[in-house]
């Protein structure tokens, strides 16, 4: 099976990750800086180049914003837990890890497996059912981390949590009845749960968190974005660890 | 000129704010609680509801995501700049202002909006040219901020900045050349600048600012998301001034 690999950043980190491109679609005439380098990488890679018109380009595309590029890679595969350990114990880290309750916009789950990336999180883990699974929107709009990032899929959140804990982390979820999260405590080994724009986290999984964490909030209206919200407690996490241990 | 509000938050939000909304399209025989919620405020409003079905709306909508109701507002109007003074002043705050450089794409416009409205930024500013305005994405993707948190447009960033630090403001930028955030000072009356998703802050932009903010990054891509970047530096602003004052 193979998906689709769309826009410029996607393309390009898609090749400079190794990816397996069997065939790269450009828009005929494109010849900007981004273009020819993209050129440059599928050369090296001995991909096959198409050079097609914008109808069959806007056909193609499953996103609706190639920006000109699109190329076709052999399906994304999840990971294993064992890669998110190997992650973290390569780079000598205490496990941190994102894990997901049911964020079904394409668009947050890609922004936060970005931000997952570039936090320095070893993984994210997501559900099996209800949730949005890994599309060419969540590609695009992870801007090439999913090539970095394993993302792990489970069938039961609660229960992973469960297992998680008995290999040493600890868990914290989000919600505005929590407590300020600049009190917590939240160096170590680290899951962090973000729940859904709708409805938070989970009851369910809400009970198994060891700490509920809340960002201040002073303004009229209810709730941030979800991928937002992610975004601000991992920085959480990376400037507490910091602080304790003295490397960004 | 009227524009439309999509969304249920969107929609439920924009009555509690007393938004002058001339009528209500609502999918014919949605009866949730949202729904009903928005019918109450409908009816406390005076303002005409009209059931479609979903041809129609799908019709109307403008954004595609107008899960079972559009309203129709009169246009949105940009502020001014004395309504931000106006807003910190009453609040007893030194003032905190978000200025965008060029963010092209409405859904972080508007989660930058709905970021700045929850951290008790007192304004946003958006430059006039080449950017996104105030569009219905805009409105719905900020979740109701817009009724809020007031938006003004300006014709020249850098001239605005200079004509602010007159008035005792401070800029920050955030660049990966600058120094890490947390080693910065960012008490007092500030604006952050946020760059252009593709682009970063621009040159003339970023000379005019006295800080250049680094968020810390360990990963194998380039940079955030401009929307989750804007999160993160904005509650870097936070934290400090609750350090700094006790209160958030």
């Amino acid at each position: 099976m193979e998906y689709n690999i769309e826009g410029r950043n996607a393309v390009i980190e898609a090749f400079r990750a190794n990816k397996p491109i069997d065939r790269l679609y450009i828009l005929d005439g494109c010849q900007d800086g981004p273009i020819l380098t993209i050129k440059r990488e599928a050369r090296k890679s001995d991909c096959v180049i198409k050079y097609v018109d914008k109808e069959r380009l806007d056909n193609l595309s499953e996103t609706g914003h190639h920006q000109g590029v699109i190329a076709r890679a052999a399906a994304y595969e999840y990971s294993d837990m064992e890669d998110i350990f190997d992650n973290a114990g390569k780079k000598g880290e205490d496990p941190f890890i994102i894990l997901l309750d049911n964020i079904v916009d394409p668009h947050n789950l890609g922004a936060i497996i970005r931000t997952a990336n570039l936090c320095g999180a070893h993984g994210v883990i997501i559900p099996k059912n209800r949730a949005v699974g890994l599309t060419a929107t969540v590609a695009r709009t992870s801007a090439g981390a999913l090539n970095y990032t394993p993302v792990v899929k489970v069938t039961n959140l609660s229960k992973t949590i469960e297992e998680l804990k008995k290999r040493g982390l600890w868990f914290v979820c989000a919600d505005m009845s929590g407590e300020l999260m600049y009190d917590l405590d939240l160096k170590g080994p680290i899951g962090l749960v973000i729940g859904s724009e709708g409805e938070g986290v989970g009851r369910l999984v809400k009970e198994k968190c060891d700490m509920v964490a809340r960002i201040p909030m002073k303004g009229d209206i209810d709730s941030l974005n979800a991928s937002v919200a992610a975004g601000i407690l991992s920085y959480e996490i990376v400037r507490q660890r910091y602080n304790g241990k003295g490397s960004v």
